[in-house]
């Protein structure tokens, strides 16, 4: 069956401030060391299984250019602008409804455009099967991360070891972001694992479910694909989208919906979640720590400095965050970086949102 | 008897890197929060005392520019400007055989130009009863300051309580910094006070000196002082400055001389020796931080931060010293304060000496 790839890349995480910043999200960011960006590997990771042509990319409307400057082979068309963010459900809705235009029918990947995986050929494999599953039926297909902790920060999605299609778990239920407790008796239990937020199903099946469980988004879909190709299009777009309320894929279907399967994926998943990450991702020296840029240390470990050509001196630090910009620093001990956000609201209190 | 000032402004101190630099030392720059260079402080501090046309700035050559702009009342041929710096004893020969030509003689009064004073009053009046004992015989006067602290960066100056002359007391001895010990039992026999490097002397009494202790370099001062108004005065100052040895006056006289006494100095002395001095000398805030610029901070405590127009953003820090300029960035722990000059030493190594 033909494969579609839908590449959500229109979230406008904070995490990476002050290199992200509104006008240039994490997706948009090179946080590896071969200096691509988080959207050109994600496009480059799932090119063996599905073509350039093939591939759309849903964002927002302020990210066309980049997404244009950082796929410059990928065809304009496929770049799907949401007039304004409403979560998930929408931008997933509007790639099938775009697709189904195109295909009829078709598999369709549906990723985000801001995680890394280190292990492509396995995460491939991995797709592939994914996708013989979602090939049957009406069967909605996700990959779950085997956890390593128990984090509060992710979904978790609970599967079935004795039901199984082909290599996939049957999922029992999705659920929301737990508490400590929670999450480490959901490890206890091995039979949890984490939402990636990675799904393959067909077109028609997604479209199927959404008509089911959010029909007021499935109408408006079905207006804006009528209006495709015609001199309406784009004021259909911005009429419905203004309508739909915001609603994740996950609490709006997933979590409803039946015939799910996991495939548990074992690629070296990490979704780069704050500038901890990158000690993760780059190459640390001997005294661990992570540097780019013109930087001297002295008895300095355990550090993240990112700079660029200012000279960023560093004398006995331990275990911070150094990120420098032409027009802001960030210092952050490394515990802290989950606080980053007080910085941005504070800012907005501010009113300094020119460093937004 | 007339009273004249020579005030050493050639240092090159490191210990303000980033803002101070080769190109402007620490005399240069301001450190207070009244915006005055510690330069400008100086001269503003004596001026009760010692009319601005007979205030004389020895400094190097390098800096005739910055003490011109920052001293715009001073005469211009009253700053005296050393081809290289040659440690103190050149510094304030030269400044006295320039003063011998102008008043014959008179008391000079000599000092550096990179310490605070926080009672002006006080220093004054010290400073006065100091001009007097220097105005019998041949006495050199030195202001001698009660440690507070066994500190070993310092000179240390023994005096003899039993001798006394007018308010001062006779000095036993010179001696160089001592090791922690040494410094401890110094404190404890309350015998011993920090040597601040500011002296009162005749004009004569410092050439009668410095032509007993340090011939060689008196003969070339004495050359120096004929050719002043000829049109060989540059040539001259060239090739005699070229010639001497690097001499403190510490060393080279004060340790050897007679006839030496000290006042004590109850004026509120800090040499503002690094940059922690400027978490003493400047407001802060109820975190116990002390902040210039741009800066948000989220639980961040007892720091430094010393910005300009980029936005700083601390997350978590403690004890840290932040100093921004436009092109070196400056993160150092405050227990590493000293180790500024690794930094420095690096960047010399690297040949990266535009940062220097």
């Amino acid at each position: 069956m033909q494969k579609t790839a839908l590449i959500m890349a229109g979230g406008k995480g904070e995490r990476f401030w002050p290199k992200s910043r509104q006008s240039l999200p994490k997706q948009f960011l090179s946080l590896t060391d071969d200096g691509k960006t988080m959207l050109q590997l994600t496009v480059e990771r799932i090119l063996p299984l599905v073509k350039m042509e093939d591939i759309f990319i849903a964002t927002n409307r302020a990210y066309r250019g980049l997404v244009q400057s950082q796929l410059p082979d990928l065809p304009e068309e496929n770049i799907l602008c949401e007039p304004q963010g409403k979560n998930t459900a929408p931008c997933i809705g509007l790639g099938a409804v775009y697709m189904a235009k195109k295909y009829g029918d078709a598999i369709m990947l549906t990723l985000p455009s801001d995680h890394l995986i280190k292990y492509n050929s396995i995460f491939l494999d991995t797709l592939d099967e994914a996708c013989r599953v979602a090939a049957e039926n009406h069967n909605l297909v996700t990959l779950g991360i085997t956890p390593d902790e128990p984090e509060t920060g992710y979904g978790y999605i609970k599967f079935d070891m004795d039901r199984r299609l082909r290599a996939a778990y049957a999922v029992e239920r999705f659920v929301e972001k737990p508490d400590l407790a929670t999450a480490k008796s959901y490890l206890a239990s091995e039979q949890y694992l984490w939402n990636s937020g990675m799904f393959v199903w067909k077109i028609s099946t997604i479209l199927h479910n959404l008509e089911k469980y959010l029909p007021d988004i499935y109408a408006g879909l079905c207006r804006i694909g009528e209006s495709i190709g015609t001199e309406n299009e784009q004021a259909v777009l911005e009429r419905e989208f203004a309508a739909f309320k915001s609603e994740s894929i996950d609490y709006g279907v997933m979590e409803k919906a039946k015939d799910i399967y996991i495939l548990t994926g074992s690629f070296g998943w990490d979704d780069v979640g704050s500038w901890l990450a990158v000690g993760r991702i780059k190459k640390s020296n001997e005294f661990d720590n992570v540097i780019d840029g013109n930087v001297v240390t002295v008895d300095t470990q355990n550090c993240i400095i990112q700079g660029a050509d200012k000279l960023i001196a560093a004398v006995g630090l331990e275990n911070m965050i150094v990120v420098d910009t032409a027009d802001a620093l960030l210092i952050c001990e490394k515990q802290r970086a989950g606080e980053i956000k007080k910085v941005l609201e504070n800012l907005r209190v501010c009113n300094k949102t020119e460093y937004l």
